[in-house]
């Protein structure tokens, strides 16, 4: 527990009010969006897209519920962007929809973004503004200062977020490396004169929160490439790592090149992202490095280094297709060397380990320890800026609730007295002056489910069928009758998906029509219909448990004809 | 690289030759299951199941294809077993059906693999010899020493199976415990001496062989449970392990009672392994520790300890329950420590971060760091094992490719040479002499899906089945025509099931209902019917994907009426 100082409040000249009000980013990893509102104006930092949980069967991305905005729609005054990572920028095209207000971010990070405005046709109607770091930006009543931070992406910024109220550091993701390979360490100078002047509330990252110490530097990993270059001289070395990561990037190709190697990139992604970096001269490629996937092929291959997709065991990555032999132009072999260049994202693990084991099988030397820095701040680091801008208030953001805690708890050593600190959740309105802070209330928030181009059509009804079709499948029992003449005409027919193998289960599906005929003639006779379909779910449900334990979900079809 | 020195190879004073079938354990973990071959008699160490991976939606478990067994029915003499744990018990039900043969295993092994016989009515109809550490039984041509090693679970074994070939170790899964809680380190003496005389083949548990070093005791669990009872004298404390972990249930018990605690047991598998341990003798509770749950309200909570089932996040298990605040009887607050008394298994990391946030949200204090073991040897253990037993071929076994591959690299390290190590994939024969060793054959082999009380019937096809319907759901189309009259009596009637909301998707149901009454008039007008299906499918398939982007299960039923 760090001694208790006396503390630099912000000073208090107005009781003006800021409200901060998290759209997402709060209950899982991703979907990070948080609006300021103040008076007349809104402003929204970040706009993120978060990937499915393991029950949104089918889902391909979850999106932010943006109502709030929509409602407000005439108060919205700008969007600021922190960095290019799809947890903060994937969101925009349906975030931004009906909403024409200037979107402002660093130059790399505009420049991916209008790589996903383009895929949705949306460029020509979104007003963007480059804005570098150190400049500050307008919208409202809000001034938007661009303070450089280290991050695994290149172009990173926090905010330092003047309103009326006071000011409000957002970090953003954020590291403090003090030996980046390019650039410079964190401006560690502004958070401090900001926290001179006096700080309202610090909003901070909390991904590694968890985590004692401080992140490595990048010049770790930059040792280790050093390393393994010399290391296997005569075999192909394949690295793997985050397309998004330029850092990593631009340290393999450095020691890939140092070492008289070739480089290929591989998975569209990455080759995306490299094309945009080295366009606008984020990325320094030495002279003759860089060849296509094409022409590598034409050199000694331990003359050659093959920067890859799949660091996370994703289903069409080329790593995965390279692991089960089914990638087009890469084979692996003993002499290979293949470098895990990343940690794993929980849930990846297994699906991490089958590309293990297929590269393994093929006889490949596999490394996946000391290859990878984490590219967020751990406790320390925290700390650090916690000194630095000696917030009134502390607001721990992204990561899960307890890596919030984690950071909570770092608050709170650092001297924040514990009615000062909020974990909020989703949707919360924190209402902020120089004197007070609380939670005033809630906005509707969520998660929207995307499914094709289908946004918000698929709801919890949708995901339930979907869980017991894929645990139990299905069975369709359809018939037809005439009501008038009393006569079962057609059926019944049983079908069955997902439920048994057709082959050698004649007999189970021939009693199931047994019972079903049963039912409907029984219903016929009597003239009582209107039950027909819930007596056959009911008794072709009993069938199936007491046969073989399972529960498919059962659908009657009953035609009437006449 | 360890210097090579002049081994003792088996003598070979004999050519007899003996064949090294493994039915299961070498794809994946779990269903450890190998069958040992010479002349006239076979016998079948471990008979085990394997957890369904994720592309088996629907599946329970999963156990291994014994057609080679069933094959060979009057060659097969006994059935060894290691250990009590699920993979290499859980398959006796199945594995035995039909082999009346003795089941050989020590004293807690075979008290836990009653309790599954009886579950399924096999109890009488097995023969079953309990056999001590340190004794031998003959089964045919074989003759079976028992030698106790430590593992996570007492009473575990390893096997030197005499053979008319010579001597194979078989080390179960297992690690060395110089200061195990309980009982003895593992028996590295008989180790030495069966060295001595010259051993075949070792095959070995490769489950941590991608460690360095060597796993540590027990007695630092301990510690850690000391220090922790300690810490927190005025909280209650709830602990989640693996229930089958008994050395761990031992820790806590003991740590517990000498800190004045009461111990509640909460889980039904846990409850059960205890209670069978207990009886038997080999967990050893001090009187008045353990109550019951129902009890353990009645004493002062920080006098008492929550011992639960759920650190791996399992859906139904009792600590998920109380993270969700779902359960009858234990609700946790901001006083409560949880203790996570395990490792994750990879894949589970996401459910276990669910549990913690849950946790977290109700403020308990969760410690999951240094409170675990493993059961399995690391690298140095390994060393061990081979140098004490220097065999002339190594077999590693138990875990992925690249585990096994890792515990390959020390026999090498080991000084054996290469042509001598073997990394078999499943249903391979290795055929053993003690000149000469290689792959002879292949068997039938295989993983059987179980679902339910159904044994094998689910195949490729349904599982793909169970896969589409997860991803993108079912539109059935029924319609009833007349052949005779070329009408169409009734329908089309359009039915989905995790396809879409029926709220909002009125128009496009419409849309489908229209193309497939235009397609059935069509057809019925020309007199075509017999490709109405395919039909149906195609002008429906292309409307989903051309509107929403989706690739539904389409099922045209039609019913014919005359």
């Amino acid at each position: 527990m760090a001694k208790k100082k006396k503390r630099n409040y912000y000073d208090g000249t107005t009781e003006k009010e800021v409200r901060i009000i998290p759209l997402g980013g709060l209950e899982q990893i991703g979907m990070n969006m948080t609006a300021f509102e103040c008076g007349e104006s809104i402003i929204v930092v970040d706009c993120g897209l978060a990937f499915p949980s393991d029950n949104m069967l089918g889902i391909d991305l979850v999106v932010p519920d943006i109502t709030y905005l929509h409602e407000n729609r005439a108060k919205v005054k700008a969007f600021f962007i922190t960095h290019g990572h799809a947890a903060h920028i994937g969101a925009i095209p349906d975030g931004r929809r009906d909403l024409s207000v200037p979107l402002y971010a660093t130059r790399l990070t505009m420049a991916i973004i209008e790589t996903k405005l383009e895929e949705h046709g949306m460029l020509e109607s979104v007003e963007r503004i480059v804005v570098k770091e150190g400049e500050t930006a307008a919208a409202g009543d809000f001034k938007v200062e661009f303070i450089h931070i280290n991050h695994s992406i290149t172009d990173a910024v926090a905010f330092a977020i003047h309103s009326p109220a006071g000011v409000i550091v957002h970090t953003g993701d954020f590291k403090i490396d003090y030996t980046p390979l390019h650039g410079m360490p964190a401006d560690l100078q502004r958070f401090g004169e900001l926290g001179e002047k006096g700080v309202l509330a610090l909003l901070s990252d909390s991904t590694n929160a968890i985590r004692p110490g401080f992140t490595p530097s990048e010049q770790k990993v930059a040792e280790f490439f050093a390393d393994a270059f010399q290391q296997y001289p005569d075999r192909r070395i394949l690295v793997a790592t985050f397309a998004s990561n330029l850092n990593r990037v631009q340290v393999i190709i450095d020691h890939a090149g140092k070492a008289g190697r070739k480089v290929a990139v591989e998975g569209r992604s990455m080759v995306k992202i490299i094309e945009i970096a080295r366009a606008l001269g984020y990325l320094e490629v030495p002279a003759g490095v860089l060849v296509d996937m094409e022409e590598i092929a034409n050199f000694p291959e331990e003359k050659t280094c093959i920067l890859m997709t799949g660091s996370q065991g994703e289903a069409l990555s080329a790593l995965t297709r390279v692991a089960s032999g089914q990638h087009r132009l890469i084979t692996v072999k003993e002499s290979d060397v293949v470098i895990f260049s990343s940690s794993p994202i929980p849930g990846n693990e297994k699906a991490i380990n089958r590309v293990i084991n297929g590269l393994a099988k093929r006889g490949a030397t596999i490394i996946n320890r000391e290859t990878h820095v984490s590219g967020h701040a751990c406790e320390e680091e925290l700390k650090l800026i916690y000194a630095l801008t000696r917030p009134a208030y502390a607001v721990p953001m992204h990561g899960e609730f307890y890596h919030r805690q984690a950071n909570r708890e770092i608050a709170l050593a650092m001297g924040i007295p514990e009615e000062n600190t909020f974990l909020l959740d989703s949707g919360d309105v924190l209402t902020v002056t120089a004197h007070h802070a609380e939670v005033t209330g809630s906005v509707q928030h969520g998660g929207i489910l995307v499914d094709g181009l289908g946004v918000g059509d698929i709801g919890n009804s949708v995901l339930r069928d979907r869980q017991t079709l894929s645990q139990n499948g299905i069975l369709i029992v359809a018939l037809a009758v005439s009501k008038a003449r009393g006569e079962l005409v057609s059926g019944p027919e049983i079908h069955t998906r997902g439920l048994l193998y057709k082959k050698g289960s004649e007999d189970i599906l021939e009693e199931v029509r047994q019972i079903a005929e049963n039912a409907a003639l029984d219903a016929l006779s009597k003239n009582r219909t209107g039950r027909l379909k819930a007596d056959l779910k009911e008794a072709i449900s009993a069938h199936f448990w007491q046969t073989l334990k399972r529960d498919p979900m059962i659908l009657p079809i009953i035609l009437e004809v006449d």
